[in-house]
This record gives structure tokens, C-alpha cells and sequence, in this order.
């Protein structure tokens, strides 16, 4: 994960690659369950074999430990 | 759609918003459906409540008319 700044506000991303665009989606709908269990909600962008997901929380502009935690939750799903 | 360069790349991009995640993530997987039928493959990010679609033809760094196309075929999904 890499730590940037967006728009003044502080972000987690990481790129996850994949063969094709049906398996980048796939990961898509599996972080945006885990997003909904969760109640925090990333950015994820889909192309074709790649998925690049950010993390940051709204309320604070920036990082609060719940979204390393969802990181380290994308990182399973990955797995 | 607006038409702008990315990496010196013409692409055509639109903002589709929508009440909360979980629809917005409905409409990902209608664009991702839509693109496995046409074998043409956007970048789709999707946030809470907005989705932004982006098309280009990666073998020409550009445009082509299919790009036109499928933003129209976008469109209906979202309408």
C-alpha cells in the first residue's frame, strides 16, 4: 500500500493485477462486499486486469486505523 | 461526456451518480457486463454514490467510434 495525497486528503492505494478484465471484476464485487460489511467504502477502479483500490475515511480527511484494517482485509481477499 | 488527454491518451469520461454504494455498484457490473459483450473494456471507479466511466480504444492511444458507441450503450444502462 502507498501512502498519497488526493485533493488535500490523505489515502492508502494499492494496484492488484489480474489476467483479464471478468477476474479484475471479480475482485471488484469482492471489495465492494467487503465494503458493504463493513460500512466504509473505498475507491476502486476497474480496468482490464488490474484494480486499483484507495482508502480513506471521509469524516476526517484522512486516515483513521479502520482503513489499514480494510487494507489488510483487501490484501486476504487478494490472497 | 467530457472528452479529455490522460497519460496523452484521448478518452471520453462521464459521472453517473447514484443514492448510496450498493447501486452504484449495481451499475459497475452492468458497465462490466456491457463490456465483456462488446470485448471493449473501460475504466470503471467506483466510489460511494458515483460511478465514473472512461472509454478509449488502447490499440489507437484514443478514440474510436466504438468508444462512441459504448458510451451511448452506457447511457441507456443508466437511464
Amino acid at each position: 500500500w502507498q501512502r498519497m495525497t488526493v485533493n488535500g486528503t490523505e489515502q492508502i492505494k494499492r494496484v492488484f493485477t489480474f489476467k483479464n478484465f471478468a477476474q479484475a471484476m471479480t475482485f471488484t464485487q469482492q471489495v465492494a462486499e467487503l465494503a458493504e460489511q463493513e460500512n466504509h467504502h473505498p475507491a476502486i477502479l476497474t480496468e482490464w486486469g488490474k484494480v486499483t483500490v484507495s482508502w480513506w475515511t471521509h469524516e476526517i480527511g484522512g486516515l483513521h486505523q479502520n482503513d489499514l484494517i480494510c487494507a489488510a482485509k483487501t490484501d486476504q481477499i487478494a490472497d
